[in-house]
C-alpha cells in the first residue's frame, strides 16, 4: 500500500521491454482530483537528464496530474532525440488521460547515454500498456506494487511506505503514501533515487513545496551511499485533496516526513552490495550544518567504510575524516564510539576495541564534538567486495 | 640511489620490532653539511599526529640536521605520552649525533592510537640500531635502500628517484634525490605519505620552501587514489650545500619537480589493490585550478573508479561527477575520451564503447570542456576487490 494508499489515485505497472529481463518497467501513477497541486525536488547534478530537464519545467505551475516512470535507460546525455523522447512520452500520456502534456511529470533511470529509438518506442508502448492497464483494478494494493517494482534497477524489493495526518480544525484525516527506488549512487541532492508521494489531503502547491524541502533536507539529503550524486533524481509530490482534509504545513511536513525516512531507511538497507548500515551521529556540534558536514566526511571515507566491513572498529579512519573539515572543534578533544563502546575519549585512546560486536548489519557510530548543541546523524554503508562487483559489472 | 645521491648525506635502515614480520621498520637520514637549510610540507589534516606537531615547529628556523622516520605506529591520538615519545625520539637521535634536538624532523606511519610504552622502546631502539648503523657504509646506495624499505608500510616496493640541475652561473652540477612510502589513503595535502628529499645545492630555506611547495602542488597533491587524507604526511627537502653548486630557485624547482614527480607515479603505480593507473586529463578549462576540481570530481567517483576496475568505459559516470561541479563548462558541450577514443561529443554518444581498450593498466581519461585554454591532470586508481580486503583487513 503506497502511491494509491491515498484516495484519489491510481497506478499501474506494465513489461514494456526496456529491461532484458521482461520484469516490470514502465510505471504510471494518476491524479483524480479533484485537485492537482504539486511539487517536487530535483537533482542538483549539472548534468541533468532529459525526463529531468522537462520535469522542472512542466512543474513550474505547481500542478501535476500524471507520473510516467520508466526503468532500463536514464535517456541523459541523448541529445536533442532524447529530449524529443520524454516530450512525445508526455504527450503519450496526455492523450490517454485527457489532460495536457504540462500535467505530466517524466522519470527515467538506468543508464546515462541509453535513450536510443528503441528505447523511444519502448516507452512509449509502455505507456500504452499502462493506460490500458488503469481500467482494472488500478487503485489497489497490488496496483502500487506493481508500480513500485517497475521503477526498480538494482534494487532488490520494492519500497513503500505509508503515514497519516488529519485536519487540525475538523479532525478529518488524509493519507501520505509514497514508492521509491534507488539501490546505488546514493548521496545528497538526491541519488539515483525516483520517489512518488501522493497524498489526499487539501493542500497548494507552496505548502507542498515546503513541505517536501524540510522533509527531504532531513531524509533523503542524508543518506550517503556512496557520494556520488545522479543525473535524474526526482521526488515528487502530488495532491488529490479527494479526502476534504485541509492539512496545515506542520502536520503536513511531519508526515510526509514520516514517508520519506521510512523510504530513506528502506533505500540504506537495499544499497548495492552493503553489508552494515551505518548511522554516523555527531552530538554537540556547533550548527546543525556542521553536524552534517563531519558525519558526511566519514560516510564519504573509503577507508572507514572498507573498515567496518572487516569488523573493524577503526576510530583512527574516523578521525582522520573529521579533520579534514572545517567544523567547529578540537580534534584532540573529541569522543568517538561504536555501537556503544567509547573508543576514544579526549583524543586518546579509551575502551579497548575487543568490546565493540560489529557483527549485526546496524552499526551506529556517535562523535561528540564537545563544541554546541546540534545533532545530526548521516545513513550510510559498508564498502563491500559486492558493492565494488555490482558497480563493476553493471553496465555489461 | 636517493636519499644519499647528493653529497653531505648519510642513511641507515634498521628492524627494531615495530613491525611484527621483522622487516626493517626505523630510517635515519644525516645531513653532513656543510649547510642545514630545510623545508617541508605537512598534513592540512587538523588531525596531526605528535610526530607532524614537533617537526613543523622545529622547522620553523629553516634548519635541519637529522630525520628520524618509523613504520609501525603512527603516534597520532596518543596524548601527552606520545608527544612525549616523540620528544624523546628527537632527544636520542640528537644526543647520538651531537646535534640539537631542535635539528631533528620525526616521521611516523602505521595506525592512528599506535604509541604505548612498546612503541616508544621500539623507536628508542631503532634510533640507536639506525646511529650505530651510520659508521658502516652509510652513504651508499645500499643504506639509501634499507632507509626506503624501513619506512614501508603496504608498500609491495621501496619508493626511490634522483633528478640532476646546474648553477646557472659556473655551470657546477647539483643532485636532488628522494624517496617515498604510501599506498594508499592518497589524497591532497598529501596522504600517509612520507617523503624525505636531499640536494646538495647551496640554497636557503625560502627557496627550498618555495621550491617544494611549487613541487608538490602539481605532484603529490594531483594524487588522489582514494580521497583520504592522512594525519602524518609530511615531504621534507634537506639542502647540504656540499656540492657548492648555487641553485636558481626556477632549476631547482625544476629538479625538485622531477624528483617529486617519479615518485608520485611510483606511488600511483603501487596503491593498493589497484589493477589500472588512471590519468584524468582535462583540457580547454577556464582555469587551472578549475581543471584540477573537475579532474579530483571524476578521481573520488567510485562508481567511476569501479567501472574501470571492470574494464566498463562508462563515460556517463564522468559526466554525472564533472556534473556535481561548479566549474565553467556546458554539460552538454563537452566531449570525453577514454584510451583515446572519444565515447561522449557535445553531450551525446559518439564512438561505439567496445571501441576502448581497458585491458591495459595505464588508462587516459580526456575531458574537454571548451570553456578556456588550461589543463591539469590528476593521478587516481580503479576501486577493486583488493582494495576492499586489503583496508578491510590492515587492522588486524
Amino acid at each position: 500500500m503506497s502511491v494509491t494508499a491515498a484516495a484519489g489515485f491510481r497506478a499501474a505497472g506494465v513489461a514494456a521491454g526496456l529491461k532484458s529481463t521482461g520484469a516490470l518497467d514502465v510505471a504510471l501513477i494518476v491524479n483524480d482530483g479533484p485537485r492537482s497541486d504539486a511539487a517536487g525536488v530535483f537533482t542538483s547534478n549539472r548534468a541533468k537528464a532529459n525526463p529531468v530537464l522537462w520535469s522542472e519545467q512542466a512543474l513550474a505551475g505547481g500542478s501535476a496530474r500524471a507520473v510516467i516512470l520508466n526503468s532500463g535507460g536514464a535517456n541523459c546525455f541523448t541529445g536533442a532525440f532524447g529530449f524529443q523522447t520524454t516530450h512525445q512520452t508526455a504527450e503519450r500520456v496526455a492523450e490517454r488521460l485527457g489532460i495536457g502534456a504540462i500535467e505530466v511529470q517524466v522519470c527515467s533511470t538506468g543508464l546515462i547515454g541509453v535513450g536510443d529509438e528503441t528505447f523511444r518506442q519502448g516507452v512509449l508502448a509502455g505507456v500504452e500498456g499502462c493506460a490500458d492497464a488503469l481500467a482494472h483494478d488500478s487503485a489497489d494494493d497490488a496496483a502500487a506494487l506493481r508500480a513500485a517494482q517497475a521503477i526498480m534497477t538494482t534494487d532488490s524489493v520494492p519500497k513503500q511506505a505509508i503515514a497519516h495526518g488529519a485536519d487540525p480544525a475538523t479532525g478529518d484525516g488524509y493519507t501520505v503514501g509514497g514508492m521509491a527506488k534507488g539501490a546505488g549512487m546514493l548521496a545528497p541532492g538526491l541519488a539515483t533515487m525516483l520517489v512518488v508521494l501522493t497524498t489526499d489531503a487539501v493542500a497548494d502547491a507552496d505548502v507542498l513545496d515546503r513541505a517536501l524541502r524540510a522533509a527531504t533536507r532531513v531524509t533523503f539529503d542524508r543518506l550517503d551511499s556512496d557520494g556520488c550524486m545522479s543525473t535524474n533524481d526526482t521526488v515528487l509530490l502530488l495532491a488529490s485533496g479527494a479526502s476534504g482534509a485541509t492539512a496545515d504545513e506542520a502536520g503536513l511536513t511531519a508526515a510526509v516526513t514520516q514517508v520519506c525516512d521510512d523510504l530513506a531507511q528502506q533505500l540504506q538497507l537495499d544499497a548495492e552490495g552493503a553489508s552494515h548500515d551505518i548511522t554516523i551521529e555527531v552530538r554537540q556540534a556547533a550548527s546543525e550544518d556542521e553536524a552534517v558536514v563531519v558525519a558526511r566526511s566519514v560516510a564519504r571515507s573509503n577507508l572507514f567504510k572498507a573498515a567496518i566491513f572487516g569488523n573493524d572498529p577503526n576510530w583512527g579512519r574516523v578521525l582522520a575524516a573529521i579533520g579534514t573539515t572545517d567544523a567547529a572543534f578540537d580534534p584532540y578533544a573529541v569522543d568517538v564510539s561504536f555501537n556503544g563502546v567509547r573508543l576514544c575519549h579526549a583524543g586518546e585512546p579509551d575502551r579497548p576495541r575487543e568490546e565493540v560486536d560489529l557483527a549485526p548489519r546496524a552499526t551506529h557510530i556517535v562523535i561528540d564534538l564537545f563544541a554546541g548543541d546540534a545533532t545530526a546523524s548521516i545513513r550510510t554503508n559498508d564498502l563491500t567486495h559486492d558493492y565494488v562487483h555490482e558497480n563493476s559489472a553493471y553496465a555489461s
